[in-house]
């Protein structure tokens, strides 16, 4: 099998990797429109030939979209043309949207799924082995797909280590929002909150585990959450408002000196590692 | 040297270890008003020997409490009539109120720390080889200690392998707020957002590093974090309402769909990093 991957950053140049080790693909191309990140994917031994983005359509058997969801939208224009027997496959962070847009002509072998892992780091450097094994895959209405386009990414995901779930894209996004949107917003927050105040540097000598889990994704690529956060905007609107809600009646509990609710509150939170 | 430690759980069960391994007490006695910590401790082995509270105020040189914000505070009638000679050490979150309440006659020998290391654990089971060991401990208000107890102090946390940091007490509180008791708000306040969703399970189930990271602390003690966000409440609340405004500010950035300042905004977040 021949895999092509298309944009070869944290994501795309992780599953580069996964797939050479599980020996999956016979050949792994991949396409960039970066002149920089061209460099580093060649250097890096990434893929084993960067290609054009016709050559690469012409003899993949699967293609990776592990692009910025607004990318990926821009880029379905160049697959009307694909042959039937091409699956493509993209891994962005939301589902809705793009299934919305997929064109009637490639919506059979348009598979639309999420790998639930990533790390705060960017680009081509930020490729990592193991990203994907034993993390999770969420695959989305795959009812309009035809059986063996499904097939084909099941096999892969599944081969390089990935527990499979389906679920419908509205859900999809909804859950992906509250447990990875979401944190994003917040963890942004944080680190501003920090940065805006008189002395950030006195306050991060003191920074300990909990403070650097709370702020490591906020270190994550600006432009790629902007486009999550635009394609998900209205269930993240939803889930920050009740997030504040969650936040001010802490406030409110603190404020009011309510001490014995607001160790309740706290119970009630701890009971999440029950099932977490 | 004689170092008797009052409350065996997280920090002091780890602090009983560390001083253990580093050969730095002869004999490491405990203290606890737990009958279930007691049996516990016992069978870990943390401590040489548990005694009562009048044996380790006499046999000890060094008395640690590592015990919750408010019952430190409630100690403080049991340590007048110790001898000059005894250095008194609390490991508190908090520092300007339990300072502020030390009473006169033990204030040379009292030194306040705050040792900026944890997990969410809590009790003599979460006791852990290498809590302190390269981590940072700050020193407040120092200029009321004796010396030899303040140098006794720095031996002990040095030798354990911490940096040592000195901090007034009202400065420590509102730094200590924003890169710990702040951010243990927010996670409480994710872990309830979820927790208050119609279905946790399934959003849980897509659950990957970044959301485990932001909710870990989450899973904290509610009865230690209460005293905490007690003693520290103006600097907490002052604290929550520049949060509040940094998400708030997002949000309008959203709302208004103005995704290049909301770039701006996390590009603004991504300088954390360059400082931390």
């Amino acid at each position: 099998m021949k895999i092509g991957i298309i944009g070869l950053g944290l994501m795309g140049g992780s599953f580069a990797k996964a797939v050479k080790r599980y020996g999956i693909a016979s050949k792994v191309y991949g396409f960039t429109n970066s002149q920089k990140n061209r460099k580093e994917i060649e250097e890096l031994g990434l893929v084993d030939e960067l290609v054009d983005l016709n050559t690469l359509k012409d003899i993949c058997d699967v293609i990776i979209l592990s692009i910025p969801v607004d990318a990926i939208i821009s880029m379905f224009p160049s697959f009307i043309d694909i042959k039937k027997d091409t699956t493509i496959i993209d891994m962005g962070s939301t589902k809705e949207y793009i299934i919305k847009n997929i064109p009637p002509q490639i919506r059979e072998n348009f598979i639309a799924a999420h790998p639930m892992t990533g790390t705060e780091k960017s680009g081509p450097k930020a490729a990592i082995d193991n990203l994907y094994e034993g993390k999770t895959v969420v695959f989305c209405d795959l009812e309009a797909n035809a059986n063996k386009h499904v097939n084909r990414a099941f096999k892969i995901f599944q081969e390089i280590g990935m527990r499979i779930v389906v679920m419908d894209s509205h859900e999809h996004d909804i859950n992906a929002c509250y447990i990875s949107h979401l944190p994003h917003i917040i963890s942004f927050s944080l680190a501003n909150t920090v940065m805006s105040h008189q002395n950030p540097k006195e306050i991060i000598a003191l920074a300990a585990g909990g403070f650097k889990d709370m702020s490591r994704i906020a270190k994550s690529s600006p432009i790629m959450w902007k486009d999550i956060f635009k394609q998900n905007r209205q269930n993240l609107l939803e889930s920050i408002k009740s997030f504040e809600n969650q936040l001010s009646c802490a406030k409110k509990m603190i404020e009011n000196e309510d001490y014995e609710e607001l160790e309740e509150w706290m119970k009630k939170a701890n009971t999440l590692h029950e099932i977490l």
